[in-house]
């Protein structure tokens, strides 16, 4: 860890100083914070803690008055704020070994930018191109004319296979995998036959790709990532899915193929979507949803199979006094009975 | 890409030509299609598509009259002859590197097969054994003495770990981990002890299996992926299952220990079954469904817990007039009541 | 293989032997057994299978008297001893080749312990620490300083990125990723700006981490599994859970960030639970239930959203009876009606 003193820090982050000049060596949550390191207060519910942080300074927002302990910096925006200075440390700490590492496997007709950074046993195939700054982290795999943009970061262990496209600023984590075969089959002879997957995967600028996540290449044409869209770890994406700009995707949600996601769509954790079909704008998706019907835009869904949040909402309440209300059925129609034995003729 | 004539083409796949003999350069489906590429018209409600395509040429059915517009080749099997098409294209651009790379690892008393490729930094550890015409791509990982059959293909950063049988024709996508141990621990002295887990998975010809897909080797004996079996990506087969021919199992979906399914179910995606269950031969598992019954052979279910198609599906409606259903209880029981009242002596 | 006489594995369990001193050359299941083969009774039940057994051998409780066919050996703990047999067979047939392989990648500043493997292509960052008799295998990934204690095997082409901490005698399976960043994201702007996460993922003795399983580092602090916690397959643990001791995470599970997790609680396959909940000490999770409440010490839940066990279970029983139930709603309906227009003045 790098050492910065509280001014360093306040002068990145346009903030005033209250309080000594102290030395900060590290970064914490306000409750798990120890002397050296930096926290700060993202709500103001939380005020009553940042007396007691064991934090050495705490960043605020500039309409809280003066806390007594920890130095303080203040600023607009203290959540943005500690982000940056959190990723400004970061990147002085350099833990990524730059340049082409040796044992990295480069094929013919390789087009690498400026300040590439290829780690140990990384494979890239012939005729790929990685652009400017973009770093390939040890053991992936970048296939046969694949191409990626400028400033990405590809960490360990990913495969992209050939002919796919990936814009700037696009990070991948480990494990992840584009452009493996969609899951296309036709039935004849009593056997299921590969119907051929020779599109790509395209994946525009400043994309998030999680950890072991899987993006099946279109049959014939493109399966594509919107920009600015977040998707989560072990993801599946299948073949020909088009998904729109700044959605954001949890873990272990499956997108069938050939889905349509417009854009600011949020598909939330284990949501399994059937095929073919459209997601509209800004929709919600609850967690452990099955969509089996387009989603007009703007909607929350919950439920699986997948119905209006109100109405899924009413139907779970429901069905919780229904073993209640079994026996009520039961009384009544017991009653009913009664009644109409007493008005026999 | 390489460029084809349409009567080249058509000598391909025995079709007749009506039309200029336009050069091919690529392919795509009947929308997406612009100049140059060649498309097909899988079912006859898409014909009104088939005049306004931007496609050069278009494989159509022996039975449709003529189209005006692209050139046309007419043959039995429009879908077929396609994917045909496309394959053989595919295979003209190679983008595979043939060979042993330099930097593969390959073990003591290994066998290669003919023409067999092995990408770079591959490992095939000591003993293992590879079929003819098998593509081993960079970075998979082989293990002690398993053994792999002719014409297969295992994409990049595949594990398959010692000892397993895997046959002929089977491709393995990227990511995935054949063989980890099964899941089996001994609960004693308030601690999990590990079950050792020394059986093997054999997977069967014909079969394919999803990135990042897990597949457990059996505790003792073999879990077993039965011949032309496909299954899609980041799906959990747990040890000692045993799945039998031609079905298919979707994505994200669990199968636990020791379950057997029989010749041609369909699993859809996310299901999950539990351990030691049997699914009959033909049935089918419709998407989120958790099986915790054995299934009958051609059965449809759908649910969690999985229940027969009809009465799920009866139960889904019900549960959706059921708040409607609710206020009509309270509304009898308290004209019930009215009646009693009136009745009262 | 190697070979063992029946007295040499009566002796390294502690067992007497009646019958023949046969030569084992193989471990299976009762039924799957053939001669040559060692396996075991675990359960009194199966008595009858021991007599029909091919196996060569079997290892049955003390107090289970004389069986006529294959040799025995007598134990107190049948199911443990075998284990114990199995895997010190295991041990003495090395198909882990030992030592550092001439293509792994040791950074600088790497402290291998005494005994370590690495395999081929293995990548060991800048700083990283490695304990006494720890096995690399083929193809990992281990980040700048992040540290593995003794006895630990981290199975081929696992990723354990930067700084993490991972303790003594700890099992991670293929594929696995520890400490990708945790999914994080603050909205502004009409964009999903990155939240830095730079916590560790800390991993205690004795866990076990199943194939292409993930676990996200924490944003700031840390991310834990207790010691003795057993994580299947395909499961994701979000950034800054922290997880008990002892307890059993079944595959695909997925835990949203900053829950906690008790001790010696069992979370069933594809279970979800949401962010920032507390799961009592010794709870158990239904398969496929989706959590959206903290759970109770020593609760049982299930459902989607997740219930008390029997409000659960009584909520699917008068589900199964709904649609009888509303044709008795009907039924009743009507009948009030005619006894109100028997009433009228």
């Amino acid at each position: 860890m790098i050492t910065k003193t509280l001014k360093e820090i306040a002068a990145l982050i346009g903030g005033t100083v209250d309080g000594e000049n102290v030395t900060i060596t590290g970064f914490n949550g306000i409750k798990e914070a120890k002397s050296g390191d930096l926290t700060f207060l993202a709500d103001r519910k939380y005020l009553p803690l940042a007396s007691h942080t064991k934090a050495s300074a705490i960043i605020v927002s500039e309409d809280i008055g003066k806390i007594s302990g920890p130095s303080v910096i203040f600023v607009k925006d203290p959540a943005g704020s500690f982000s940056k200075v959190v990723e400004t440390f970061l990147k002085a700490d350099h833990y990524v070994e730059r340049g082409i590492h040796s044992t990295a496997v480069i094929g013919d007709e390789v087009y690498l930018g400026q300040n590439v950074s290829v780690g140990p046993c990384a494979i890239i195939q012939k005729g790929a191109r990685i652009g400017d700054d973009t770093i390939i982290h040890g053991g992936c795999f970048i296939g046969f004319r694949t191409t990626i943009g400028a400033n990405c970061e590809i960490y360990s262990l990913v495969t992209i296979r050939e002919c796919c496209q990936i814009g700037d600023c696009v990070i991948i984590h480990s494990g992840a995998v584009i452009g493996a075969d969609g899951f296309g089959f036709q039935f004849s002879g009593g056997k299921h036959a590969k119907i051929p997957q020779v599109g790509i995967v395209r994946i525009e600028d400043d994309v998030e790709i999680g950890a072991n996540t899987t993006i099946d290449r279109a049959r014939l044409h493109e399966t594509v990532i919107g920009a600015g869209t977040k998707i989560d770890n072990l993801v599946q994406i299948g073949h020909n899915v088009i998904i729109g700009k700044n959605c954001l995707i949890l873990a272990q949600a499956g997108i069938s193929g050939s889905v349509v996601i417009e854009d600011n769509v949020v598909i939330a954790g284990q949501v399994g979507i059937a095929g073919h079909l459209t997601i509209g704008k800004g929709a919600v998706i609850a967690a452990q949803s099955g969509v089996i019907r387009d989603v007009e835009p703007g909607a929350k869904v919950f439920g699986s199979p997948a119905k209006p949040h109100i109405q899924a909402k009413r139907m779970d309440i429901s069905l919780q006094n229904l073993p209640e209300a079994m026996r009520i059925i039961r009384d009544v129609l017991k009653r009913v009975g009664d009644l109409e034995s007493k008005l026999k003729p």
